[in-house]
């Protein structure tokens, strides 16, 4: 029996995407070589990176103003590489502290230069997102987290702000139609909605950069990358691969439009569960709600035994919550089928 | 025809590497799940990067006060985290500047402090490796490039310096016996002897870290590596899984000392008919001629077209020169068959 695979990260991608990998690692594009022993400079792989990073455009919507990267070392590699791009070093910058990884990007940026917190929702343990604050152009950048995995917590909506606006996407992106031209700088971990762990996302506006007036350290300076078309070093050949059929079978598949309207259905009838189900309290304010990511906790701990041998029987796996929340975690990134939902609503029915 | 490949890196990885590689992106461990959809902190994974440092450290032979890091960002983030570890603010660093690579890796400690280059081959394009130099106790780290890719040239014994000795092993790791317990730090970028591209390994001395009393930032500082067991952030799984492979197969097959026998046949192999046809000449001086990557040119231009044409006849790739070299260059790493490189020869002895 396939698991029904709720794994916060890294996580479930298409099927298809495993089996054109698994095929890629015997023989790539017909090369008679694995992808895993291919130069980086071989037209083959330098197709895919072009590839990959104009499909991203496409998917984004997004013009030429704009550059996209492939890079390594995560969004906690970001976290360092925003404010060494755009923190000058007497301004300072705004972030809200939403979670986790936003405190996490803060402490970050803390060490290169002065940051200011408009916002948290860190007394109520992250379980709301902050909206009552204004951010000035006495600002070098605006910085937030647009969900929140831990927490189960999602901005539904993005403020006006009067300076540049930074977003680490890493948990929701490609997930729902937004105006990606409202943001300066993106970013994202690709081992949620786009791809496996290795590969990191940077969607950048070109006319932001080379302001700081920094030594910026050659990997950590996105101009770099982008004269390189993000090889300033070797990329991380597979895991961009990865990305690029993750991306493609996206896009041949409605692209975000069709993603969103699944998600909303895969939301709707777990949260509608939640609601209806005395046994289930979700954790985040309603408004709020992770529409990838899905806490909740028993009402009635007697209870812990019954249902995780239910859920375990009934082929799901990683549903347990961080260590920070407790109880449970369900995450239904893009590739989740509504199918395997139904399967986690059931065994809760059946409690 | 399966392909003699000749590539610099990435490159060859020994076949049954790409078999297990295929078979875990279908079904890791039985789990019924992608080893790209599971999280890395999954019992089955966490085994996998326990046993990759372990095996490490059995290759190197290296006590408990070496620690084994898989990072990410290739041997280009290593040339920032050096100096970011081991630099004080008011201190110096010995540098060898021997290709490339090593003079990427002092560009980036220059922005961080004072480096002096202590020897330097590039006045004739780094054909040699300069052996003439002291290094005292007023520097606070000497660091230098075991293999140099794209010239052809590798230190054959490595000095004695009154500092901590750091070493880019990134093109010759795990390829020869030598005593690793000379070294303080040793990087290298997975993509050549043990790995796919996307993984980065770091052997350090934990005693050396701590001192420099600078801020580091959390990705750039490897004690927070060492206390999170390279979990920090979400790790290149795929990529530390092939790695992982990759040593364990070195280490069932004799270890570095079979690897070391075969590769100096192989070298030997291509070396001598090098110095016996008079259709070619090597590049590197013959005393450090560079057992991974041999870099030779023809004496006559003119043969170029049939020599080329005889090659990828023959089913060879990846020996074109590097750019600023030219000629060929023919990298002939641990997974490299004898096979592969009696079939250059044969075409070299026929043109």
């Amino acid at each position: 029996m396939k698991k029904h695979n709720f794994s916060a990260g890294p996580s479930i991608l298409p099927q298809e995407v495993f089996q054109k990998a698994a095929e890629a690692i015997l023989d790539f594009d017909g090369m008679g070589l694995s992808i895993l022993e291919i130069s980086h400079r071989s037209k083959e792989f330098v197709a895919v990176m072009d590839d990959a990073r104009a499909i991203v455009k496409r998917l984004m919507n997004l013009g030429d103003d704009y550059e996209v990267l492939y890079l390594q070392g995560g969004a906690s590699l970001q976290f360092l590489m925003v404010p060494f791009n755009l923190l000058t070093t007497d301004g300072k910058a705004a972030y809200t502290d939403t979670g986790t990884w936003a405190s996490g990007a803060i402490k970050e940026a803390k060490k290169l230069g002065n940051v200011d917190v408009v916002a948290s929702s860190k007394e109520s343990n992250y379980n709301f997102i902050p909206k009552d604050y204004t951010v000035g152009s006495e600002y070098d950048y605006f910085h937030c987290t647009s969900n929140n995995t831990i927490f189960g917590t999602q901005m539904k909506e993005f403020p006006k702000v009067d300076t540049l606006m930074v977003c680490d996407m890493s948990s929701d992106i490609f997930s729902r139609q937004i105006d990606f031209s409202q943001f300066d700088l993106i970013y994202a971990g690709a081992q949620k909605n786009m791809g496996p762990a290795g590969a990191t996302l940077v969607v950048v506006k070109k006319s932001i950069l080379g302001k700081t007036e920094r030594n910026i350290p050659t990997y950590l300076d996105y101009s770099v990358h982008i004269d390189k078309e993000s090889m300033s070093n070797t990329p991380p050949v597979f895991a961009v691969y990865a990305s690029y059929l993750t991306l493609k079978h996206l896009e041949e598949n409605g692209g975000i439009a069709a993603a969103e309207k699944k998600n909303n259905e895969k939301a709707k009838l777990l949260y509608d569960e939640i609601d209806r189900n005395p046994n289930f309290r979700g954790v985040a304010a309603v408004e709020d709600r992770s529409f990838m990511n899905v806490t909740f906790t028993l009402t009635d701990e007697s209870k812990k035994e019954a249902f995780d041998t239910a859920w375990k029987a009934a082929g799901i796996s990683g549903i347990n919550g961080h260590r920070s929340v407790g109880g449970y975690r369900a995450s239904i990134y893009n590739a989740m089928p509504i199918e395997s939902v139904q399967a986690l609503v059931d065994v809760m029915k059946s409690l």
